[in-house]
């Protein structure tokens, strides 16, 4: 059932109860790749993620919120936004919210999202710029988490080298914890990768088991730094390796073969950014 | 269907197929706490890991391995270790095992072993010794991967505090990658650990959004350390955070309200054991 709600926002906000309602079958296909990239689009959770989107910069095209939101003077506002944007605002059960979200207790606000990536090509990095790039990424929480560590310590962006998981799924949205809105992202075939580093007026440092050079005794200074993580399972390709001006470890004890690969990638990230990132610096201080 | 194999461990290896097998209903019933805790058991994926738990002195319950494992000399070598450690042995079916582990492409091999943990009494730091306290630590993929990384930077231990995830759930021991076996866990209420902590000879260090000091700043020298990391929503209880000698903070840029839990934990502890981690120490270099 679809009707116009009579009040607050005349004609713009349609109520939806229904699972079978054609706007709400387009969101729940969000959880697939596949018609994420149909739609090129995505979905956030949470009322704070939303107005930061927009507050970002990103283009919304759906509002969805909980029958219990309406009336909150700030979901009121979101509607607004998303209107004048030229977007769609839906007021539906909490059934609906479930099936959306694929979760119990869901957010009372969701957002669907245009998908935006960065051009490789457009990435010209700056003094003190640190750009992570990730050889075929494989777990969705490893890609969200270093999307939010990369925020964090406030480096430029995230490349994707290769076939990697997807950033835009929501198990990777919900992990970058709002940071996917914050950092941009781009993606590359390994080729394409190589051959744009090959102008990246920095140092490209990767991280690697066989890596000589602890990455403690490295200074960073103030170059750009570009840094190269590999997958999960495999580490770097040797393609990428080779493509590299330096290969560091990160000394361990214990009988741990490795990190997790968005622990070490964190571990490494403050490393690399040590001299820049100070308490006095920081806004809640 | 079971019935004894006729070659390799005559008598001892149970040909299993069918789900409605009670030992197989026991072991798929280990996917809940409830079950994990009746049977003080839980469950481990892998051909290494159960070996590295066996070299280690768990004691195994029940070996599983795919019929495809069959004949081959490591796998024959862990079922006459488990026999002769009292323990059972299934050869099972490709179905039984995806039923058990509750994944496709399950690894052909599984253990159950008797759940373990260290009484906090039991506690007793020397020079240099680090411990992990977690407080109601909530995500089993967060302290599987903090179990994980206190192996590989050679803390003591893991200590979890009030009501935590459950450190023997399948999730959280996947994240451990094997870890699980090599680091002790205790647990504690908050009161018992805070009575405990009255007698730690040592610093005191908690990681609070309100803490005063960087972390880089702070000599741990060789005394023993204990860092207490506060709960993914809330961070440390006041109760927790008074019970610190040092509340330190990690500097952060970027719009990011905070860290991951793993990865906070693991600068921190990277930090702490900065001195004593060295590339000569390392076994792989």
């Amino acid at each position: 059932m679809i009707q116009n709600r009579g009040d607050g926002a005349p004609g713009q906000v349609k109520e939806v109860t229904s699972l079978a309602n054609p706007l709400v079958k387009d969101i729940k296909a969000l959880s697939l790749k596949k018609f994420r990239d149909q739609q090129n689009a995505f979905m956030a959770e949470g009322l704070k993620l939303v107005i930061d989107a927009l507050d970002l910069g990103w283009s919304i095209r759906t509002l969805v919120f909980a029958k219990s939101a309406r009336g909150n003077p700030a979901v009121e506002k979101v509607a607004a936004r998303t209107v004048a944007a030229g977007g769609t605002v839906l007021e539906v059960s909490e059934k609906v919210l479930t099936a959306i979200t694929r979760r119990d207790n869901p957010q009372a606000v969701v957002g669907v999202f245009a998908q935006k990536l960065m051009p490789l090509k457009g990435i010209s990095p700056g003094e003190g710029d640190v750009w992570v790039a990730l050889d075929r990424v494989r777990d969705p929480g490893n890609l969200g988490t270093i999307i939010r560590t990369a925020d964090a310590v406030g480096a430029k962006g995230v490349i994707l080298v290769g076939e990697t998981t997807d950033p835009f799924s929501l198990e990777t949205v919900r992990a970058t914890m709002g940071s996917i809105f914050a950092v941009p992202v781009a993606k590359a075939s390994q080729e394409a990768f190589l051959a744009w580093r090959k102008g990246f007026s920095g140092l490209v440092a990767g991280t690697h088991l066989k890596g000589a050079v602890d990455y403690r005794t490295v200074d960073f200074g103030a170059q750009p730094v570009l840094l190269v993580m590999g997958n999960e399972q495999q580490g770097l390709t040797d393609e990428l390796a080779a493509g590299c001006d330096r290969l560091l470890r990160i000394p361990q004890a214990g009988r741990a073969d490795s990190l997790n690969l968005a622990v070490a990638t964190g571990v490494m990230l403050f490393e690399i950014r040590r001299a820049a990132l100070k308490l006095d610096g920081d806004s809640r201080s």
